[in-house]
């Protein structure tokens, strides 16, 4: 969501890191600089989750300033191999040389810039759950992220949450984790409340992003309601 | 808060009226003007809490499609009459004609306009509370709403919530109540979540705002992270 | 155009459906979110021109809450697959779930979001033409929509209106209507005022655009400047 | 309304100067710069009317570019004198030296800008229609600007264009320029349309401006959706 | 300017603070609220020079993050005070409560914030300059800063940097910080260069802002151009 | 940057065009259009480097009024072709139409606007270098544009101004200028300071961009403050 300062106060309240959405999360590019610029001064960390496996997103929003990029829509090891070569410098990539603001972060020097330039691919297809392993192996690939929605359909939910799949979900999620383990990668999850990151983290994934600030904001605002009218 | 998409979520869950705050909120002239679009695509009713109480921010509110206006600092009978004044065509007033948005609500005529414009005042400081009786008998006056903090802090708290005064401020949030039905006008008060809204609305208040945007955010992302970390 | 007060005012005149355009319309993602908050206002329906037949704008487009997207420079049935495979969620295409806005319109549930979301070809350019009917034989296409200008120039036109094609011009609008109607798929297209739109139903057209936002304005703009000088 | 690209093409129909509208225009500070800078683009010269007779406002509107100011709600030469004093700068007035986009149009002579920066007072109350010779007659006034919509509810119009008040309203026309012509300074006028511009241009007035864009638009919007329709 | 990522760059340059213009400075309610999170990420401390001396931009620049305001066109004591009354809560002023991003700074407690937050008297017309002496002696004024500009053309400056009045601008100058000294206060100035600065801080002015972004870029630009074209 | 008044100053001072950095420049799109009415507004021409050698983006900065794209990233002569398409209408190449503001400048002719568009290829990358006189013999080419940082990277360089590749590097730029003017087309480079573009100018190039705003500004207020701390 394109608020500043409500994005400063997340990033405030001790998250490690706080992803601004570039794919659904109603944001645009000024939404992103802006958002990126507030997390600074909440004093933790930003990742952009990128609109597409794109060189122009991936690109920018590293220039503006993100510690490095979550690639939605991998299918593949290829997919992976495009995604790092947009995030990183020759010789290892080909992004090109503008760091307006990423250089605050890392200075000047490609090599350096891509040695801490986050890359994270998510698995929430029915090919990337096949050939997780393949990605895992990526070289430069930093870590997983699960977007549990899209893999659920994947799986063949009729709706999210549909407990019909909730058993391959879970053997999914397992896999995932062990991919990551096994390559010696991180894996992160997204989750809907503190709880459920909870239970993610105590599997073995190494970091879980809590819900959404639009989603935040509806329960709460509704759960509000419901106790005022008693 | 500036965020269209969270304001329209907001008018979505079922509250009578949303107020955007022109004064502590955050948000420039722009952000009001989607806001009230979002709460209008949202279906519900937009309310603006104007930054002073002057003639150009409640004009301004009010073309911008407002269905009323919330004065802030109001100390007297006659700074109600100004705020009444700003808001009201000629004869009652002295608003300015071009309803660019607020004609879509009322048409163009200025005395069914002036009819339906909603003026609350807020009580607020010593001097309100002093001349709320007063005050409630202010002609075209169509209620009152508590602005709980800094009433606190005119009664001498030390910092919001302070225990020292809570009989002082109950016994004032009674009398306000009390004038209130009196006079035959609505009161109102900001409250800090449902269960408060819900014991306000018993003891006579006809409406209670619950929270705002950027505290339930910060709240709930808090609680979040606290579960998650175990 | 970026311009929510004046996107809402054509909204309430009473079209079925107001479309924005991500591709000539000189307005950027904030523009689009806030121009479909303010169809919504206004009460009617919003379609997106998106700016390409790219998975990114299209998702962008449906998750910000457009009804549907009407896809320029489509040449191929196959182009249309690929938009029909970016508007549509597993199994039938590959949007990725995350329905910030739309969830607002259709719900959570994949599959009736698929059936209700609308997916409009252009035929604009000389193979388009050519593979009309082809195209409209695509699974899951909804309709047709005649971009009159690019269409000429495809048609040899030296310049918009270009009397010289005027014939060939008018066979290919009646082909394509008449492709359309065999499918059993809507055909809409482009037209520069009421008039000519009136024509084009007459003729088989099942909706008609009525000119833009900025042509509008300049052509009464200049109008009003003519009479004045007397 | 805050859309530059339709005030560039407003401004290059040729019209002498074009009005952003910071009162009832639903523009903020961020509009007003990018339409003076607009309406420069496009070859006019850009006044603004003000949202309040008050120094800050005036002195924004100059720095950022605006040829002059008209000024709303004007009731007395005293109103008038208060405008001049915050339009320029000492000794003159109390203007404070920022010139940020106006020293591009004037350089940065104070005395220079002093003597090109025009300021218009609106007449649109009794008081004001009263006091006509006498605001006409104050230093450094370059004109009068009538507001027909307010002045003839302030002549007892129960709504927009009241016949029952329309013989009052053209005497009241006719006085405001002959006050003006007899104080030697401009008179101008605000009109629906360009028949309507022309009308008043004969009767003596020096300038008229020609309705506001958001009103174009919507007229437009609606015939042709009437033709259409058949 | 209307920057951000300009201003985080100033800020990181490793000034002490960063004034943000309200006044001049060719930016809206927006650019202020992104400026300050900008200079919180750059990691300065961001002052606004407010509007105009007026409750409604003291209180809602201090809402939205700035340690401090700089008041412009004082010209008495009792114009400090009106300061001071709009920047305190009670029971020193009448600041309305709701710290939004002030209470990340100083916590909640109002009269923590109220004695950290800074307010700073402009002296740049004639009477100020009279009234110095006096204006220092204000309760809670934390200095004073000198408008270099205004104050010349009030001592009779043609234009800015008028060679007749530069003595008895550089006495006056003086005289200010004599009596800044005297009464135990700060004293500030605008400078153009960082030779100036270096000056006055020799000459015993404790700030000193050097320059504004839009100035910088203008010099730096034309003498770039001049060098390039030989 | 997206600042829309230090454009047009830049634009002002005097330069023959302006690049908007639609790659690097931290600029979305809505800071393309109003950066492109302020370099109108301040009477230079306005070029857009583009994010990618996509249609989209081409065709977005034709349509904001750009008199021309700098293409960032080729490879080879495909590649410009490709860019060709994009930027030209039919029969030329595939440029949707809907000239919005470009045809303020061209006018509504389709071959008239293609004759007057400029395309430049960026020459940053070994392969770009390697095959430099098949890029110039491109038709419709219009110039070539070092990008120096890239290419130096390229050329093996472990940092910006790494002087271990500068020999290669003036090697490599002398080829270009050759390849240039073998092919009897335009070509230029961006520089750091107004010395170095003088530089180049007499080397054979025929313009070169100075620097960016950010750039300039960081270093000014870096030059700015070591002189006021003496
Ligand atoms: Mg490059
Ligand atoms: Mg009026
Ligand atoms: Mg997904
Ligand atoms: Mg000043
Ligand atoms: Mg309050
Ligand atoms: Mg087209």
């Amino acid at each position: 969501m394109d608020a500043p300062p409500a994005t400063e106060r997340i990033a405030r309240a001790g998250y490690d890191y706080v992803v601004l959405d570039g794919q659904h999360g109603l944001i645009g590019y000024e939404g992103l600089l802006n958002g990126l610029l507030a997390i600074d001064a909440g004093g933790s960390t930003g990742l952009v989750r990128v609109e597409a496996n794109d060189p122009t997103p991936i690109g920018r929003a590293l220039d503006a300033g993100a510690a490095g990029v979550i690639v939605p829509l991998i299918d593949t090891a290829d997919d992976v191999a495009l995604a790092v070569r947009a995030a990183k410098y020759p010789p290892v990539g080909r992004r090109s040389f503008g760091p307006m603001r990423s250089a605050l972060r890392f200075g000047p020097e490609p090599a350096k810039a891509n040695a801490e330039t986050v890359v994270l691919a998510m698995i929430e297809t029915a090919q990337a759950l096949a050939n997780v392993e393949a990605i895992c192996a990526t070289p430069q690939l930093d870590g997983l992220y699960v977007g549990p929605v899209d893999l659920s359909l994947a799986l063949g939910a009729r709706y999210p949450g549909d407990p019909e799949i909730a058993d391959a979900f879970e053997d999914a999620v397992a896999r995932i984790a062990a991919a990551a383990a096994t390559a010696g990668i991180a894996a992160g999850i997204h989750t809907f409340d503190g709880e459920n990151a909870n239970r993610r983290l105590k599997q073995g994934y190494s970091f879980a992003t809590v819900s959404s600030d639009l989603s935040h904001l509806e329960a709460i605002a509704a759960e509000h309601l419901r106790v005022a009218r008693g």
